[in-house]
């Protein structure tokens, strides 16, 4: 287990045009306005509010963005926030360290993220730097675990992702994965994380995967607080050498994720060595419309959320309070 | 007086080639690397340490930059940092919302602020949507009394500032703007502040009137926190129209501004009706020589300090800690 204090969430943000296709991700009210999601993700739990953005990111049937959890635990635990651009395509009110500005493109066409090199790179130079001894990277991209089955099948790592739907659409995602690797550099698989990202992945999980590689070169303990897209990063890691790290790195997701037999996460993480944690937020114990999805199986986790709860839960904070503030933050935007 | 709790700061860096004239500036340990410090700066209030600039922003005299001690003070409240790139020319770590990436030229040249206009609009525009109730803005840019004199000479203000240099080099100052001011498309005196800024500004002072004129307009309280910096935006906002903000806008400065007999600030701030908010940090009470040069008149103000120490202040928190937290900071670093 990480266990120094995690006082720093670094959140990164981008798209992958592969967010376009019908019915796989449903990390924004509708195709249209989901390029805006990540760019109001990173708002919400800056400022508790959307600021440039003009949606509030929500699924199709209402679900609100885990951002407004993150916020939640947040604002109770005081953790900074460190909002980084992977590739974003619209404007966001958040101030961002930028280190890509190109969006992600769809898997199926040929070399989706032109600079995964240049992002890996420059990423893992900014980790090296940063002073903090340990760190949760957290990550919003739409369309995010369907590219990540791309990397974590080119990479032969565990391939079972999974997704903001109640109903996993992973025949879809298979068929659009194989579709992409077809028109890939990569034959059947490589031990190329990087050239995996570039071929069939998305500029976050370039991003994700260079401050994670840097924090834990230079010593830093990471939390990879998401779900099956930071098994995604943690099987990069472990291709690009980094097998000792031992309880340095650990991903921290929510209950909603490791109940998804779809998702299988626990078989995944067993199999590339890495330690997992999962916090349950018991939003069953609040009878409210805006968390009930969350327990009918969407969203299930997102911008940070399950390091979030994890944080705030290490630091005494009840996760009752977590829920009123959620449903607060909420209420008080729309 | 701004009384709702001010939970925001919001800092502004950018540099002007003004800064490169010999002797108009100690905002670095030498010209050369002058350019560093705001990059430096933004960094030192985010982490607390350096992350990508070469350089720990001292004075010539190795007097530290006030970054430390708004950083201390930020530890110890815990207010968030909005960073603002309005014109940066070197790499930051920290996380920026980029209004502007163009350097400021030396208003002896013409135009060193071509961008004033869309600096001072994008910035309106974002306050506006802000959801605080109460802000406060600082800066940092090397050489910034120079073209705050700028400002103030052309926009017939009034025309005291003070400096990071223990003895004011205001002949100098004087002749420069003269210089300037003759290079430009101002006659004698103009009712415009984004033309003032334009002719005879920088990039910074674009940024934080835009952003105060944002946010004064839709009820955000407003702590200017600086010197005489902040004395040229207040009276930008005046021609602009902004006289009937009463309480809603204040500067919070240092008594090291206070009672610096060239920048005449409460006579500039009584003229312009604007209130004039005064914190003392002790440093005197705490005998270090890394707070020695501020004793002597050195550095003085900047990087937010006044109003970060303000915040402290009012939230109970003892000068004494920041003091100590000031020192502690600097020392880990060097």
């Amino acid at each position: 287990m990480v266990d120094a204090g995690v006082e720093r969430l670094i959140l990164v943000g981008g798209v992958t045009q592969t967010a376009q296709i019908d019915g796989i991700s449903a990390a924004g009210k509708n195709p249209e306005v989901m390029v805006h999601t990540p760019s109001a993700d990173l708002e919400i739990v800056e400022y508790g509010d959307t600021v440039l953005s003009p949606v509030v990111p929500v699924s199709p049937s209402g679900c609100p963005s885990p951002a407004f959890v993150t916020r939640a635990a947040r604002e109770l635990h005081g953790f900074e926030l460190t909002a980084i651009n992977a590739g974003l395509a619209e404007p966001t009110g958040t101030s961002t360290k930028t280190l890509g500005t190109q969006p992600g493109g769809d898997i199926r066409d040929t070399t989706p993220v032109p600079n995964a090199k240049d992002l890996f790179e420059d990423s893992k130079k900014l980790a090296q730097k940063l002073p903090d001894s340990a760190i949760a990277i957290g990550e919003t991209i739409p369309g995010g675990t369907t590219t990540a089955l791309g990397v974590l099948t080119a990479l032969d790592g565990p391939t079972h992702v999974s997704s903001s739907l109640p109903k996993n659409p992973i025949k879809l995602k298979r068929d659009v994965v194989e579709q992409g690797l077809e028109k890939s550099t990569i034959d059947s698989a490589t031990d190329d994380p990087i050239q995996a990202i570039r071929e069939i992945g998305d500029p976050v999980l370039a991003v994700v995967t260079g401050l994670a590689k840097g924090a834990l070169d230079t010593n830093t303990e990471v939390m990879l607080a998401g779900g099956t897209q930071m098994v995604a990063v943690a099987t990069a890691l472990r291709k690009l050498g980094s097998q000792g790290y031992g309880n340095q790195l650990e991903i921290a997701t929510t209950t909603y994720i490791s109940s998804d037999e779809t998702a299988k996460i626990k078989e995944s993480t067993d199999r590339i060595s890495t330690n997992l944690l999962v916090t349950d937020p018991g939003f069953e114990q609040r009878n409210h419309p805006i968390l009930k999805p969350y327990i009918e199986g969407e969203a299930k986790e997102g911008v940070g959320m399950g390091g979030a709860l994890a944080i705030a839960k290490q630091n005494g904070i009840e996760m009752e309070a977590v829920r009123q503030r959620t449903v607060q933050l909420y209420e008080k935007l729309v």
